[in-house]
């Protein structure tokens, strides 16, 4: 097994390489990776049988089980991920802006890949080629560092994808995969800023506190979100049920479903009741306030850890607010920066809404199930960025880039 | 004095507050500041007085104590930097992008402050009033942390600040102060990640890595500059001569000075006699490779260790390359991601430097020392980044600045 610093150092030597790859070469071996997934399916579907048998002994529940498993059509939905990567625009190159000085230099702004980029993350192994795919489009050589319960996996696809590299002569260090899953080499990983240039964590709450806290590389915290709606007093009850009821059940284990809700006093009758009778559909269980208890009789009290927590679960917490801005404090203290919403009929109480919540995403009268690089229209994204450097919200290819000043002069020197 | 976490927390509590304060207001508050500042001179001269005399007791170097010294010419120029700051326009709830979904749904993409800045600075407490002022008008709370020695300096610009707010019935806690500065107080502060949004260290080498290495909060790294500049072997001697003798000697101490050269090999002798001709007007050391040195009689072997080097003083650093490969890869392997030149009248080789050289700022024909905040006419600075992520090189107010999507919808859920 390689060392880490020798790793992190190869794909350090060889960014320069990729950084200057043509889009349409790019684009070519992407569509080679999608095909290689494709035919040697066999050897993936082997691999991933190793992994799932040592799931099954350890006794993994089915849900993560499932998460691990692949199959002919998930390995054809990763290679159909690579190809719609290879059609999408290459942001490498875009002169973001241009200028002139009085002193006669040009200075032009242009978009250049960020480096190398370490990606750590958890079970599954639909990740590595993605993970790859929007590094390699944007010019970025990547450092996977996948969990153990996938090993066999990452580390077969990781082999497919380093051999159409060699094919096409480029460093296969551009992609480069750490097989020692233990903890020691994750936090030992977490200090190599002198070779890696951004850490993204895609993960749980626990993963994402500990490379913020480790991490001695630019990290991008992706993902935990507390998502709250807001249900004004001047809120159209039914698109408000409608809403919540959407952005809580469509799909509960995502970071971009609602886990909170607060709802103004003056229309909590008149939406609460519709509401618990809805959610009773899904068996939602409501932990919420007093007054909430009040009204919805199967519901359970709230404490200030409920406030706080994404559930991922058929769970919602529920709190009645006096006014707009006390709803907006209680989210801004509480909220992780995602996504939060407001269902309104009042532009005003909407505009105030949209200026003071602090999230990367908020919404008037929509689902904060919207919260995607997708659904944005970016095509394709590495995660949903919950803070506030570089980029915020869905990060999609443009957000895999930096830039640099390229600056023309004809023997200008300052006086 | 504060508690370090309760001084942290209180800046949180208010960022919200001057997130949303109308331009003019802000404008009005950085006006009052530098007539406070001017009114209230007689107090800075005197509290800069004590920190003069400590200094003069421990024996600091008149060079530092230079840097030290208010005058009222210094404050009168602290008072117009605030002022130009608030001419400047306010970066703050621009709409960056807009685009439809075909849902229906709008989505806007708006310039928002970042939150809390911490900023740990060395000597100069000319600091302390420009690193308030612009991230009190990019709607950002500000934590400094600035060396023992203003002390005295540093804690009367804070409170002739902080008066103003409070008059303007803003919260004073928009500014605040770290008082303890012992490295172990520096240390905690740099893990207060849950309050504080962007660290930015300004001082020498020695404490960016120290952030770096420690700071549990994201970090922008500012103005390690090892600045190259390659004589091309298409380059106009003169105008080579006539840029490196500015770019080195115009102000020595300065990031955006010129460190090192390479020059390829096939116009050395065109080169550099001329060159060492006019350096010697300053006196400038010059380390070089063998050739370098069969040329210049009176310069010194270079070592390995020169090539790294950020002098910051009346030394250059000199290497021959046989070929604009050659001459980049040097520059990629020794360089701080600071600012590079090439000096050429042909096109291709121009474009190639531009391309492959990884630094905020390339320049073909023109000297490094305009890499700076006013000279790209940003209006004035917080520092030049050197590193790939959030923003890169001159740091104006844009780079002060986070976004938020604002979404509009009328109903709209995932299905």
């Amino acid at each position: 097994m390689i060392n880490l610093e020798t790793l992190c150092k190869n794909a350090a030597a060889v960014k320069y390489e990729i950084q200057v790859l043509p889009t349409e070469k790019k684009n070519r071996v992407l569509e080679q990776c999608a095909l290689a997934l494709v035919t040697r399916r066999e050897d993936i579907l082997n691999a991933n049988g190793l992994d799932m048998e040592r799931a099954a002994e350890k006794g993994m529940p089915q849900g993560l089980q499932d998460r691990l498993r692949l199959t002919a059509q998930r390995i054809e939905a990763m290679a159909e991920g690579l190809r719609q990567i290879a059609a999408l625009p290459d942001p490498v190159g875009e002169v973001m802006e241009r200028f002139d000085r009085p002193n006669g230099l040009r200075i032009e702004k242009c978009r250049v890949p960020i480096g190398v980029i370490g990606i750590i993350y958890e079970a599954r192994p639909n990740v590595t080629a993605d993970a790859f795919g929007l590094c390699f489009k944007t010019g970025n050589a990547v450092i996977l560092k996948g969990g153990s319960d996938a090993f066999y996996s990452n580390q077969k696809i990781v082999e497919i994808l380093r051999d159409v590299l060699g094919k096409n002569g480029i460093s296969a260090d551009v992609l480069s995969m750490i097989e020692d899953t233990s903890r020691e080499t994750a936090a030992e990983f977490m200090k190599m800023h002198k070779y890696v240039n951004l850490l993204i964590p895609r993960g749980g709450a626990g993963l994402i506190r500990s490379v913020v806290e480790n991490s001695t590389i630019p990290v991008i915290e992706t993902g935990t979100g507390n998502c709250h709606i807001y249900v004004d007093d001047e809120a159209d009850p039914d698109m408000a049920v409608n809403i919540i009821f959407n952005a809580k059940t469509q799909r509960i284990g995502v970071c971009n479903a609602c886990e909170s809700l607060v709802v103004h006093k003056d229309i909590k009758d008149a939406v609460l009741p519709k509401l618990g009778e809805k959610l009773r559909e899904k068996q939602v269980e409501i932990r919420g306030d007093e007054q909430v208890c009040g009204i919805l009789s199967e519901s359970i009290p709230a404490t200030e850890e409920d406030y706080g927590k994404e559930y991922l679960d058929y769970i919602l917490s529920v709190k009645t607010a006096g006014s707009i801005e006390e709803a907006i404090a209680h989210i801004n203290r509480y909220n992780t920066g995602h996504s939060e919403a407001i269902i309104t009929e009042n532009k005003e109480h909407a505009e105030q809404f949209l200026r003071e919540v602090d999230a990367a995403c908020v919404y008037v009268n929509a689902s904060t199930r919207f919260t995607d690089g997708f659904e944005f229209g970016f095509g394709a994204e590495i995660g949903i960025s919950t803070q506030m450097l570089h980029a915020r919200g869905p990060m999609g290819l443009k957000e895999l880039t930096s830039y640099k000043y390229q600056i023309y002069g004809n023997g200008q020197i300052r006086e």
